[in-house]
């Protein structure tokens, strides 16, 4: 990856508009140096302004040694916030995840007129893969599919929800990837709760599986949603998975020039025709790369055009409350049209 | 565990100091509310003050119907911050770890007088465990300590170091619990680099391995790290190795009344004393609870008393750059002296 390149794009695009950009550990880290860290108390700041330059603690210097910038260290006990300088006034870009104890310390210090999210630059960097990216993305989402495949035979009547994400989980283990969020493995009525990641409600006879899953590969992240039928599914679950499955259909056949709202609207229309609308209860998809949300958004308040390059979620979903929940999610490139990233089937797994 | 009694303890320390606390997904909404999401885009704060509420998306409604306080959700495409109503003008304390993309919309939006760091309220309500959290706690450390003890024998030369952490990982799972952060396990030359997660070396007769690692258990983190050697430990190693047990030992036999400065000082003056303070380039530990690091910190910068029931890690290391490292870490509680949690052996072991 051609860091510095990247680093010069941001910068370009600061022109005009903001004196520093304020990048704490996270993706966008990533994506600008090649170097991530977990969020912790002490800060660990990118900036970029009149001085570009990573501030990090003192025992960070060996392993950063190879940064595309410079680097500042300060020691344990130091006054980390001495080495930023920013001018007085100045107008900041704030990476959206920096954690607010660092955003507090800098504004009480530095008295900054103007505070911008940093999504508003980095978003639509990030959101056009090139090659390189894709070629990762591929094969994190070939390994997750693999992975679900092997799942499909080892779920068993009498396990709990939690027992059943965590085979998947190491199922993961094994081909080397971890999951890029806790899996979602919901049963019976759990399902219509869609971001619920599991309980130990035994699976019967008779339950449908809701499985949400990923994997992190090489600092990318996958995202994928099945249904499971443990023995034959009801005629009333048979229909709403028909919908939904119907949706994810209608939208994947979009062709480039339209808005996330205009894509949103296409499963939601067809919902709505078939009297579900009211249990359509979230947005249509999310963009996906370095995090497993990010932009595009397939959402009514995303008002620009998915541009070409960018990978997504589709991912409809009916949830009524006490009953049942059905969601079915693939990945998508939108190309001239949109082209589906999973080989994965679709279809209603009985197991 | 009693939220209401914690919501109301935090009120009361707000009096005076602040208008509003605003709490993020985070280990604070957790010992809040006893819910808890991972950090995304879409906002879920919660908001004490003149009203105290929780504000989530919709979708999250049925799964949130159990909350210990007022639940107010949005929609998809909704603005979530005009439920925010907060006063202008208002002094906020807000989380440590809210992302400032929140923030920034409620500080552009709300024009506080005032920001504090959530710590402030939250680390002394926080940092002091009651017996139910130090039970969670011990249990946690028993299957972490259990799990390396199968570790050891599985250690083969050749592997690759991540391939080391992996296998930890894997027993984690099969213990059903997960990494309370992604496990350190370096080697030879690179266990000079306290925060280098693992590389692809692969491990070689007459290496050390240092392995830092802990798990989540009912939402509560142990740390833990031992020192391996594959083959016998050269002569240096063995005395670096003594000097940092005997550093441990030190600060272990520490009793009440001490601030983190004074305990942090006491490994620190012994490493010093044999000619190797220059290569102990961290604080001494750090508080842990649900978070891997919390208050109360053992570092130069806390002039503050550790408090009776506060549960931290010692753990100095001495860290020569091209060569090796060595550092040994204990979970410790501060009753009427030092108490150690764990019961692992803290030899150096030869495998």
């Amino acid at each position: 990856m051609d860091y510095n390149r990247r680093i010069q794009k941001v910068k370009k695009m600061m022109e005009g508009k903001a004196d520093y950009l304020i990048v704490g550990p996270s993706s966008n880290m990533l994506y600008l140096t090649g170097f991530v860290e977990e969020p912790m108390e002490r800060p660990i700041l990118l900036v970029l302004g009149d001085r570009d330059f990573m501030l990090a603690p003192r025992m960070y210097m060996e392993q950063l040694s190879d940064l595309p910038i410079e680097l500042q260290t300060y020691n344990d006990g130091e006054d980390p916030y001495s080495y930023l300088n920013l001018r007085k006034g100045a107008s900041l870009v704030v990476d959206d995840s920096l954690w607010s104890a660092f955003l507090i310390e800098i504004v009480n210090r530095f008295l900054p007129s103007n505070l911008l999210r940093g999504s508003v630059l980095m978003k639509k960097l990030r959101a056009i893969k090139d090659r390189e990216e894709i070629e990762i993305m591929m094969e994190g989402l070939g390994i997750a599919e693999a992975s679900f495949h092997d799942l499909i035979n080892m779920i068993k009547e009498g396990e709990t929800e939690c027992e059943v994400g965590r085979k998947l989980e190491m199922i993961f283990a094994e081909h080397g990837v971890v999951p890029s969020f806790s899996t979602i493995s919901t049963s019976g009525p759990n399902t219509s709760m869609p971001h619920l990641r599991c309980t130990d409600r035994r699976i019967r006879k008779g339950d449908i599986i809701i499985v949400d899953f990923g994997v992190k590969y090489r600092g990318y992240s996958t995202d994928t949603t099945r249904v499971l039928s443990l023995g034959s599914p009801s005629k009333e679950v048979m229909e709403i998975w028909s919908i939904v499955d119907e949706a994810v259909n209608l939208a994947e056949k979009v062709q480039f020039g339209l808005s996330g709202r205009e894509i949103d609207n296409i499963p939601r229309k067809l919902i709505e025709e078939k009297g579900y609308g009211k249990y359509f209860i979230h947005r249509t998809g999310h963009g996906i790369g370095i995090d497993v949300h990010e932009d595009p958004y397939i959402s009514s308040d995303n008002l620009e055009v998915v541009e070409r390059g960018s990978t997504f979620t589709i991912e409809p979903g009916i949830y009524i409350p006490g009953r049942f929940g059905i969601r079915l999610e693939d990945m998508v490139i939108m190309n001239e049209k949109i082209n589906r990233m999973n080989s994965l089937s679709r279809e209603l797994y009985v197991i």
